[in-house]
């Protein structure tokens, strides 16, 4: 025996809600709870009429009111409300049933919460929603974990209520088990992080050196949205820029407080990346810039370096110089992609992962923030080799970054002589001119460290640990 | 009742065998222990005439061969190991007994241990050492954290065992209560990270761009090492150029192989200080340099991508950009510090510990990896404005990056056109133009974020958070 409801969500706050009102409208029928009942009904009274729902008063309600399995997802905050939550619920579930949670969970948590519930027989589900709002509610990329007989039953109704891409296929696949979906998601966002900290300092160099003002860099912006960085945070960044304030007249960027904030998915991203020892230079770059602009006491202990201040060019050159723009961005965008790419292969290899790394930049086609005609490239990429162990060597990223390398370094060598802030198009940079060079410093490094430490050191011209008696005779041993 | 020792060490490797004859030869009578009792026998045969040594045979043996309060030293693995080696110690002590974990601990392990044992009275002391295994026996570094009534009992005998500066003060302070030792050389080694990685690139810009030879650059770091930059790194960086490899007759730099290893603490750096909101990207650079080195599948998909190789100046400006290339380092190395330090003075703030930060920098002028005659610049830093927010806004240092940054910008652009990697250098200067310039695209940033998932903003001419109706008629309302 159960109920009829498909699908149980438990907690009503706005993404809850949408995603609620989504299944409904995909014709499902939907059992909702939430801890404070008045949200509860008013959510049925305000959209009751979109589809069936059947309000739950308390988690026995909600699994009572469900088919079998019983499929309870559950959207509170993450961390201890979300241990709460699965407490309360799953004494009440039986073995087959699926917890789904569709927070930003820590991937690790995830990990944790999983294999507790297996031992219950009961699935659990991490599953990555992007999109916000109005991807929860009119179709979002979702990116779930767990087993994969879990997935055979609730992946066609995340199918139902997914995004669409272009070619129509759903945003969503299963990713792979425990905390996968979640780890995934975690990079969707550092990745996020490195395409806005990108898209900053491009709006940056075609203010301070283009000389161009808010309104007509959103113009730059819509045209760069029609080529190959056509994205939704391109086209959003035009509608930014080219917003007046209403209070003052003045552009609205210019109103707008200089200081970032986050919520600790791309410092997570960054610290899993240094556990797996991936080199993520974008992603740090963003994350330190937004922590940067925060800190407005050094940044006022700051007035008053010494330093240039960048003289706009002038206008005769201010379009070729917004062509080298957009070419620094691009390559610089390939970067970060590349960065975050190597770290779910990295992730995947630690964690017994199987993730098709094509499959993920399909999904993140429609419906999330980074979505971009980009991702078409990077699954055609992983679909021409599905083992690339470097997107940027890809043959056809390879020959677009050829091509813009040397706008690339002008802009860089530029903002460095003028004085504007370019940590992330100079970090790329570095990572570009590291990954192609024959012989990196690191070799002085490592001998520094068998100096003071006998840490050793190999040779490139026979196996083995090697260590020089530094304070000897400096003869070589064998370690 | 007590035994006779004034110390005991447990574990016996080559760091514990050697800070144990430390204090022997300092005069003190020193029990030691290890698991494996051959140790310890080798031990007291090889040096027992350096001093009074009582070996025992097990904990017990140890404890009672102490006077009271009995101050006990582990020298072990961090992690299990010491957890290991402490429940083993812990029940023998009484109130007001020390243990001491001079280990390379985490700081956060050392937070818990310590409020363990702080609940049956015993004094945990986790203790920074800094400077190898040399430093251990001659003196090194000691960053102890604990209690200030440890430190009373204590701190006499780590000053006599402790590296002198020139000025002949012992290098090591009471840094503060719990884990603030062990953070502390945390930050220690994240500098140290960075500090090798800057001078890798000066080693690489004097080789592919100043043209020199390894034995030429080794002539360049000595002179350098008899001006503002004197320091131990300096120094065995121009002892490793110069040497010869017997087996080739090569450059010993060129036939090491350019994959460098690390052990944790620069990771550590990183991640805690995207805990703490604090920008360490000259450390973050120098971490990711290492992992980079070391991905050779990576490096081997790269080689053939497009990009200049670098050409070598002629004779005549080779010496002018050296010049320039120690301007660079120099400004780098101050970003470097003021980084580490401000992420120290976080770390302060978020723990409450009252870390003195002159003198932190004072205890640094021996005995560890990065001493350096810069450190007595740093103190009088601090000495002069102890809540000094930004190092480099020190007017002493803000003067030398006044001259240093012409050259500096100039570094950057020529490596950054002639395709050498300098994640450093550059993620250095991209700092400073942040932290002085009077706008950041982080207003860009905030401003969509509030587009996509109305995360509100605040505005540069009234209080308050705002959020703009993107989707609707994109007025303005409070949040």
């Amino acid at each position: 025996m159960g109920g009829s409801a498909q699908i149980g969500v438990s907690g009503l706050a706005v993404m809850g809600r949408n995603l609620a009102r989504n299944f409904a409208r995909q014709g499902y029928t939907v059992a909702v709870h939430n801890r404070t009942e008045s949200r509860t009904k008013a959510l049925v009274e305000e959209f009751g009429a979109e589809g069936e729902f059947i309000a739950a008063h308390t988690p026995q309600d909600l699994v009572t009111a469900l088919e079998r399995p019983r499929r309870v997802m559950i959207m509170v905050k993450a961390g201890a409300p979300t241990d709460a939550v699965i407490e309360e619920f799953a004494p009440l579930l039986e073995p087959g049933d699926m917890i789904i949670d569709g927070g930003n969970a820590h991937f690790l948590d995830t990990r944790r919460r999983e294999k507790a519930l297996r031992e219950q027989g009961v699935h659990f589900v991490g599953a990555g929603v992007s999109g916000g709002e109005e991807g929860a509610l009119n179709g979002p990329s979702i990116m779930p974990g767990g087993s994969a007989e879990s997935y055979e039953s609730l992946g066609p109704m995340l199918e139902k209520i997914s995004a669409k891409a272009g070619d129509g296929s759903p945003c969503v696949t299963h990713i792979g088990t425990d905390g996968a979906g979640h780890f995934v998601k975690m990079v969707h966002n550092g990745i996020e992080y490195a395409d806005m900290q990108l898209i900053g300092e491009a709006y940056q160099l075609l203010r301070d050196i283009g000389g161009r003002s808010p309104a007509e860099i959103a113009e730059i912006f819509r045209s760069w949205n029609t080529g190959r960085l056509d994205s939704y945070l391109i086209e959003i960044t035009a509608e930014v820029l080219a917003h007046t304030d209403a209070a003052t007249g003045a552009p609205f960027v210019d109103v707008v407080l200089d200081q970032a904030e986050q919520k600790g998915t791309g410092r997570w991203t960054v610290q899993i990346a240094l556990d797996l020892g991936v080199p993520v230079s974008g992603i740090a770059e963003a994350v330190f810039a937004r922590s940067l602009s925060g800190h407005a006491d050094l940044r006022s202990a700051a007035e008053g370096l010494a330093g240039p201040r960048p003289t706009p060019l002038p206008k005769a050159e201010a379009d070729a110089f917004a062509a080298k723009v957009e070419q620094a961005l691009y390559a610089s965008k390939i970067v970060s992609y590349t960065q975050g790419f190597h770290e779910m292969a990295a992730g995947a290899a630690e964690y017994d992962w199987h993730l098709d790394l094509g499959a993920i930049s399909s999904i993140w086609r429609a419906g999330c923030i980074i979505r971009a005609a980009f991702l078409d490239r990077i699954r055609a990429a992983y679909d021409a080799k599905p083992d690339l162990p470097l997107l940027l060597a890809d043959p056809g990223f390879a020959r677009e970054i050829a091509a813009a390398q040397g706008d690339w370094r002008d802009v860089v060598a530029t903002a460095s002589l003028q004085g504007v802030p370019i940590p992330g198009f100079s970090a790329a940079l570095a990572y570009y001119d590291a990954l192609r060079s024959p012989r990196l410093p690191a070799a002085l490094t490592q001998a520094q460290r068998d100096f003071f430490g006998a840490h050793t050191y190999r040779r490139t011209d026979r196996e083995g640990s090697f260590h020089t008696l530094w304070s000897a005779d400096r003869t070589e041993t064998d370690a």
